[in-house]
């Protein structure tokens, strides 16, 4: 079981690179509110307030609900050498930030996705994939309502292919629905065939539901700990409780976003200099894009994997257009990974780092990027996991939760609301011919 | 072998949804400045004139070159399970993206990249994903100087793996380099060793590179029929040659964003609904990057896999800040992939898809999203590739080119250089104690 809890561990921001952008002075002036923003989260009376759920999730998912879902995983663990989840957004991005992070990244991987694209080429091949390799398969469909066009295309072609290969019978084991408690059309689909059922609450959102069965179970498929998610997202929200304007991280970071949006930067770079940390970016772009991007505002999220877009984009980040702020994510401890050998002759000039390990030139590049950016102009924090544990990550998640309800309530917009969403989805509709558009 | 040469296939840019954005007026307007630009290209008399070498590739790079690199490859492959590619920026980006577009996507690779981060934990685990699998490799390293610190440690960390496999004498057979024609540590290296080598031309900038052997070599590799993309690249090169505003599409392209640039739009989203496009995003991304983001100025290059960012980047397009504007990159041709099966019964209410194929859903996706993006205020263009082949895709890097060159020109920035990518470095360097910082 890979994230052992370690409480002493905690999440710390560093802000140590807004020195001439963002002042005391800001911070005092824009404390009021923040504390009105807190005041509107606690009471329960700000817009979107009946999407409150989950900030009690890490007090509300008992030993009991997290017992059953470590048995539903093993079980899907056992009688199949693949699991696949199919999901799309917030059913799809938490579970795969929190697979990439804390489990191997290449070769061949026992939880897989589908369902989170229309790629038809991807889902043939994926069905490719599966049938030439001759493997048992479970799936995990997550969906609120059920009649998300791409999961439910996926999971049609998948379950069609299921049924050919098991038997109708043999569904009943290998399909697990997470979804509505009562409504929509999986659950009448998840009764109707007998199908396991995880509940996503009514009361949560999808950009909101990773700490769910939405996340967890996929993640528990991946052999992660997931009461460390849930103890680290229990410590979180003890952190971040009071409207403590420095020992509260959340709203530190809330502040701080705001205060740059006010003065022109209008562009976040999420940045982190570990690949396994791709995936959390893509899910912070949803928490923080869907829930500030309304009524003609809202900060653009962008991210970039480091030092790979340090040969892309480190141009324009170092000198290009100053209205942007960075915000770094790193793992805090040093790994022992990869020694870097020595050389007799110095052919490539690189015997300085003889014996010295990857991952601490990885460091030095991150102290570098850091500082010279924010000579070039960019402010910049960071976020420190102290390791790469589920604690840690269970923390991460709800830190960054409550940070953008405050950071949007600030802005002055709904921060659980998504009234854009459906537009292109309309149109969709009506090319397609959907019987009532 | 993939992607024949069909000739009749021209790339097409679709500015239909600018209206209320850009006007003729605004082209007349800035036509004056496109010309100048022409002529600075034409004339080799602009900022950064000595680094024009990629403008004559496709006219340049003979059969004979091009028969040296596919009997290269060849050999590679045939001596080999795997190929590695180690290089960054430049010397990655290129052959990443056309890899990725032309060859599948899922399961087992015979190409694989190192030395594009300073992940430890990738490195390590590479190695012990080659090794455990005990297959044959050979590598191809890309760098200009050598010296670059990510692609120079997995050289080294790679190489010292072989010796102790293969032997010093059977290194010859299994390493080649890409670099400088004379200069540089890669070049003493190969010279010393005996490695076979091909050149990246003096006069090439590492992001114009990818008709080079440093883009070529690889993606023969990947069995990508490289004479398709070099004829490609001819005809864009063709069609790009004169001054003419509406037939010149990469003239077109530049002219439009230096309009929307104009009116506050800052941030441009190269957004694709296929995820084999991902990786031509990133290349985009550095091309107009590192070519516009210098002197405080520059509009950010930020990228969307669709439809999957619908469903979180997606409200933020909608109805966020309007200061954005939209390029989408798009197959033009429908593919027979994966047909939506039908079921007796409508739970999901998808029978109306019955028989249709994913990729039919998809395009309907597309349609619907550009209309969409437009009514909420995002002006957006798209570049239509009329199939999936190595000379669409050689059309695509050329008219690319040469649209960045006239665009960062008529923002008045020299295109060709990347005064700011170097900050960082420098510190790293001190960090680290290298000789000499």
């Amino acid at each position: 079981m890979k994230g052992d809890v370690n409480m002493e561990q905690d999440l710390r921001l560093d802000t140590g690179y807004l020195e001439g952008f963002v002042s005391e002075n800001d911070l005092g002036s824009i404390f009021p509110e923040v504390k009105k923003a807190h005041a509107l989260l606690t009471d329960r009376t700000g817009p979107g307030n009946d999407f409150l759920g989950w900030m009690d999730l890490p007090e509300s998912t008992t030993a009991d609900m997290l017992g059953d879902i470590e048995e539903c995983a093993d079980r899907m663990k056992r009688n199949s050498d693949i699991v696949i989840i199919i999901g799309i957004g917030g059913s799809y991005l938490g579970a795969k930030a929190a697979i990439e992070m804390m489990a191997p990244r290449l070769g061949e991987k026992k939880v897989l996705f589908a369902g989170h694209n229309l790629c038809g080429g991807y889902l043939e091949e994926f069905l490719k994939m599966v049938k030439s390799r001759d493997r048992d398969i479970s799936v995990n469909v997550i969906s609120k309502s059920g009649t998300t066009t791409e999961p439910a295309i996926a999971f049609r072609v998948v379950e069609d292919f299921m049924r050919k290969r098991y038997g109708a019978a043999g569904l009943k084991d290998r399909i697990v629905c997470t979804t509505d408690k009562k409504r929509g059309a999986l659950r009448s689909m998840a009764d109707a065939m007998g199908y396991r059922s995880f509940v996503i609450p009514e009361d949560v959102g999808g950009r909101f539901s990773v700490l769910t069965a939405a996340g967890l179970l996929p993640v528990a498929c991946a052999d992660i700990n997931i009461r460390g998610i849930i103890a680290g997202a229990r410590r979180a929200r003890e952190r971040s409780a009071s409207c403590d304007p420095d020992g509260n991280i959340s709203y530190k970071y809330a502040a701080v976003r705001n205060i740059l949006y006010r003065k022109g930067k209008n562009i976040e770079i999420f940045s982190n200099f570990d690949h396994g940390f791709h995936y959390v970016a893509e899910w912070w772009k949803q928490l923080f894009g869907e829930s500030e991007g309304k009524g003609e505002k809202g900060i653009f999220p962008a991210s970039c994997d480091f030092t790979t877009d340090l040969h892309s984009m480190g141009q324009w980040i170092q000198a290009g257009s100053r209205n942007i702020f960075e915000t770094f994510l790193i793992e805090d401890r040093e790994d022992s990974d990869c020694p870097i050998p020595g050389k007799e002759e110095d052919p490539d000039g690189l015997n300085y780092l003889s014996g010295k390990q990857v991952s601490f030139v990885n460091k030095q590049a991150y102290q570098a990027t850091a500082a010279a950016h924010f000579e070039g102009g960019v402010p910049n924090s960071t976020i420190f996991l102290p390791e790469r544990s589920a604690f840690c990550l269970g923390q991460l998640f709800y830190f960054l939760e409550k940070a953008v309800a405050v950071s949007a309530y600030v802005l002055g917009v709904n921060p659980f609301d998504q009234p854009g969403v459906d537009s292109y989805k309309k149109k969709m509709f009506e090319f397609l011919g959907k019987p009532g558009h």
